[in-house]
């Protein structure tokens, strides 16, 4: 791995799945889990084993198929958790425990009733104790981003003591702004002692609407492994997308950051989780929404048939999506309706397009899009119609 | 409007209006524009004039009802454009023509095929234009974005010395990180001669998934104004989702940045607008979707249950939502299946709840979410029954 390298660590299985009403059975995880493995993925979260018999069971199988991923399962500081993680992921060739605790003011005094130095105890013992079933540790400060930079610093040190090989650093409740969190990561990656041992983790929600931006911010700050979903699925608004980090990191390559994702399996991988889960993204989400890269207004239309560069950042190929739509509608301009009818075989000259396009408003003004048959309608029914069929 | 008071410029009706397939007509429109002028925005964008006879009858309609809120009508820089919206917009109490040219190379050169001095010329000669016909006269650099800033800067001279208002810095593409699109702002805020007498307004689309981040820091580098649509809808990936933007300031008081919107009636507008549009947002949609309060997963429905702050940084009322959602899956833990239980009648002992909690893991691993009637289900058919109800 370069130091350069970012690890995709995709958790649609685990945190992904906690959308209500949306559980996946083991099948379906299994399935799941085979295609994060081809779309290069570096770590798949399969589950958090002792959450019930169903989850230990996937995250078994998952350990049993995955060729190149590590597999990776969550537990709390508790030793029960860690002995069933590790149970579950016997089979697996590379895996992972990923454990952790609370240490924001409010974790600590209304979830935990404790105190800071018995969270970082607890912290040093579970990473101690997850070590001895394997080597890959990854521990998790949960609401890191609600908790203060000097004390995280010193937890952190004491997971890496332990032997973590990964610190998350997660913003549980998608609170911060881009450049909070990017200095969060900055200040760890300066001030933990012993952090050239480990690589930090972003793992952000997306409660405001930031998780991306977040996420980026971090890498660019020193942190090398970016945990994610497809879709960005997940309880309340869902975590990062896994889609829009890799395509920032790939449209952005002055920042030096790859991934080993294959971009064009995105759109594919979108529609998986989407069919498994019978939740749908919505049509104008970023990368894999049924609008994406459709064009409706005229002064895009005419741009992007002149040069697709001109609105479009993304080629669509790369994320596996067949071509850019040109949709009409009443706010089509004439180039779009001109390319339009090329496609179903009219050929218009200028004057003959006026026309038409008068006739396409006052049809377009009574319908929400413009489809095939109507283009053949609406130039049946304008006035150049002999003309243009006679040329 | 002090110095910290962001202006929230509402584009659902024009720039959001163009996703494919999802036209208002002109009735829909005149609601959501009372709505949109109800729930404080300072601008709305009713349409682009010249597009169509219908869109022009919108921008009409709605120019003659909006009571506090600026009415603003898009064009090209094309003189008939804006005489057309001139006329569009004369019912209006406070009248907002916004014009503007494509900067960018990319758009220059392909596009307009003309030159830099000449694009510079023609949006002087279109705020002129439209300054004969009102006051307030907002001008955009389409794909700003990409465009560099000391040519962008010349631009927005020209712009102000013709009498622009607004200067609408587009990142139409949604390509720029938000250190980029934030460094941008501040360049132009620092470098261009005049810029106290127009403010500076974030247009920012989510291709990238990176609009809200954007706007946000486009208005810490001293932007004033945000456009933006509800439920963040648009062209391909659309557009910054003014639920998004709003609740980003109001949870960051520390930026001491403000905006006049009532938060309290976003859900509904949320919900307006997608049953108007018939595109509905994903559960997962912050602030707004099905899902943005809901908690399933066992760690955090105990958190929540003993402080809503644990995992929730916004009051649910705060937005319109009656309140959060505790949702019984597999993941679910004691602390969530107690609260449930007692919502419907049973108080249960800790050994009671552990007996009841195996049956309903069995139970929950076999059903996508557990209902009030399999509650009762669950507790009938677990061993300590008789012991609950004989309590």
């Amino acid at each position: 791995m370069s130091n350069n390298n970012i690890q995709i660590f995709d958790t649609t299985l685990r945190d992904g799945e906690q959308v209500p009403g949306c559980k996946l059975n083991s099948e379906q995880k299994v399935v799941i889990a085979e295609q994060l493995d081809t779309l290069g993925v570096d770590v798949i979260e399969a589950g958090f084993p002792v959450s019930s018999p169903g989850d230990f069971k996937s995250v078994e199988a998952i350990s049993k198929i995955v060729k190149n991923a590590t597999v990776c399962g969550l537990t709390r500081a508790v030793e029960n958790d860690i002995k069933v993680a590790a149970e579950s992921l016997r089979f697996a060739n590379k895996p992972r425990i990923h454990t952790g605790i609370g240490t924001s003011e409010s974790h600590i005094l209304h979830k935990f009733k404790s105190n800071r130095d018995a969270i970082i105890e607890r912290a040093f013992e579970a990473v101690k104790y997850a070590k001895s079933f394997v080597e890959d540790v990854e521990f998790y400060a949960e609401d890191a981003g609600r908790t203060d930079n000097e004390y995280l610093a010193r937890v952190c040190e004491a997971a890496i003591k332990a032997g973590a090989t990964v610190l998350n650093i997660p913003d549980t409740t998608g609170y911060c702004l881009p450049s909070e969190y990017g200095a969060k990561i900055k200040y760890l990656k300066e001030n933990v002692k012993g952090i050239e041992k480990a690589i930090l983790s972003c793992h952000c929600h997306n409660d405001l609407g930031l998780a991306t931006a977040n996420s980026i911010e971090g890498v660019i700050n020193g942190a090398r492994q970016i945990e994610c979903t497809i879709n960005g699925i997940g309880e309340r608004a869902g975590n990062t997308a896994l889609e829009e980090v890799v395509m920032v990191l790939k449209q952005h390559p002055y920042l030096n950051l790859d991934t080993n994702i294959n971009t064009s399996m995105l759109y594919g991988m979108s529609q998986l989780v989407s069919d498994s889960m019978g939740i749908y993204t919505q049509p104008n989400k970023a990368i894999v929404g049924a609008n994406a890269f459709a064009h409706s207004s005229g002064i895009h239309q005419d741009g992007v048939i002149k040069n697709r560069a001109t609105y479009e950042i993304i080629d669509p190929k790369d994320v596996g999506v067949t071509e850019s739509a040109i949709v009409l509608t009443a706010r089509s301009g004439r180039a779009a309706l001109a390319y339009r009818a090329k496609n179903v075989g009219y050929e218009l000259t200028k004057l003959q397009l006026d026309d038409v396009y008068a006739n396409f408003l006052s049809f377009a003004d009574r319908k929400k899009e413009i489809n095939d048959n109507d283009i053949h309608q609406i130039i049946e029914t304008s006035n150049v119609y002999q003309q243009i069929i006679s040329a």
